[in-house]
């Protein structure tokens, strides 16, 4: 499975305000990237905390849905929700049919939220025990025919990536302000690494709209989601 | 007065660790464009979290020394820790005396620990009631005879002077990893912005040793400190 990172962040590494409020960081050209890489892989991803928070769609449009039709693709990737509890609401964008969603629980989620997702056409699937297990949950999309994979955040989901050695490209737009706050979510939250952070080489560095956008590959060691697969 | 803040960041935003141990995030040529950046201002400022989990110097070495005596300035820049308290440790290695250095209390500061201080040789200054005021402080430096500052952290510092609107410069190395944690200090934290992030506009991008030192110009709005002064 291949699994690239994207997100924005202001210079200071937030993602969005404390209160989780939504900014607007990047601008016109930098969404077309995004909306290409979305169109280039067959899954995009995201943690239950950016769907309560923003209520994204995870669609492409126009243009990138005609092309994806004309390589035999659906025309609109995969949604993927990572969901401990099931707590993805039923009336959330992602559920609309636009595309096919999977919402990746625990064993620890209520049957009754599971049937529920499954009556909006939502795929279930279970990977962990009280939380998801990243690499159980991509070893499952991989069974299910998906070989490539956008993670869009936050940055909960982002850290149980690398710290499960998972990501092989991040690619982040640095907008040109400074958000602050010790309490508001930042590329890579989680515990943190203490010892070994994740070694990255930097591929790329392009001035896009007012800010930069810098692209780095992963200096694997040794990947876990290899070893269960 | 002319602040510049300078740091060195992993690409999720961090300073350092969740245990804030100090991590190598840059490498031999960005500490020749900081020892240069130091050289070039009246003064170097830190804040007591700085100094309780670094202990730095604070000084320049060789060269600049030289080149600042001939330019018939103090060999090494004045020293400034903000500390509200007066927690800075008797040993500490800003207290040697290579260089002037002040420490800047509030009037909640024990008077016999300033006593300590100044038996060390420390220059006490009382700015802000419980807490340090942060354009009192600089106007009480400007007072002192300095006229440039370079900011060296930490997060909390840092966000205090954006918050007041005294930052003209701020210069950030990106090094080439991730460190993650949601308790790390990151470049800016303090209680952050809600609606108004400091907007920023990206002067120079360059590539050094195997990270990016990114640029910017405050775009500042209306500064506190010039009103107050
Ligand atoms: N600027 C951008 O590019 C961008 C992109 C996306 C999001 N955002 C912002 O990011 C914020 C949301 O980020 P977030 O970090 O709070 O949420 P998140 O990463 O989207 O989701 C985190 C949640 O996922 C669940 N989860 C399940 N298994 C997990 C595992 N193994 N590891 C980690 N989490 C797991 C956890 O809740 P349960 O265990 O209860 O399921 C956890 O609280 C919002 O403010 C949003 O606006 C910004
Ligand atoms: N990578 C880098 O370039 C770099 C550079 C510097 C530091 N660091 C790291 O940053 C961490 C320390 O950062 P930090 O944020 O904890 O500490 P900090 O910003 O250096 O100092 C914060 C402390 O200053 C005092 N203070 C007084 N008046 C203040 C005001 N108006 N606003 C804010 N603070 C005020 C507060 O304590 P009192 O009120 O008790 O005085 C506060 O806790 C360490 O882990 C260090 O390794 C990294």
């Amino acid at each position: 499975m291949h699994v690239v990172v994207n997100a924005a962040i202001s210079i200071d590494g937030k993602l969005s305000t404390r209160r989780r409020e939504q900014v607007a960081i990047s601008g016109e050209r930098d969404f077309e990237r995004v909306s290409e890489l979305r169109a280039n892989n067959d899954a995009i991803l995201v943690g239950i905390g950016t769907v309560l928070a923003d209520d994204p769609h995870l669609v492409v449009e126009g243009s990138y849905r005609k092309r994806r039709q004309d390589q035999g693709l659906i025309p609109t990737p995969h949604r993927i929700i990572i969901d401990s509890r099931a707590r993805t609401p039923t009336d959330a964008e992602v559920l609309d049919d636009e595309a096919p969603t999977y919402i990746i629980v625990s064993e620890s989620a209520p049957t009754s939220r599971q049937a529920d997702l499954e009556v909006e056409g939502a795929n279930v699937m279970i990977a962990g025990r009280d939380r998801v297990s990243m690499p159980a949950a991509l070893s499952a999309l991989a069974d299910s025919g998906m070989s490539s994979i956008m993670v869009e955040g936050g940055g909960e989901i982002i850290f149980s990536l690398f710290e499960a050695n998972l990501v092989d490209e991040l690619s982040v737009y640095v907008g040109s302000m400074l958000i602050g706050g010790r309490d508001a979510p930042t590329l890579a939250d989680g515990d943190g690494f203490i010892d070994d952070p994740t070694q990255l080489q930097l591929t790329s560095v392009k001035q896009i709209d007012d800010g930069v956008l810098l692209q780095y590959d992963v200096e694997t060691t040794a990947s876990t989601y290899d070893s269960i697969d």
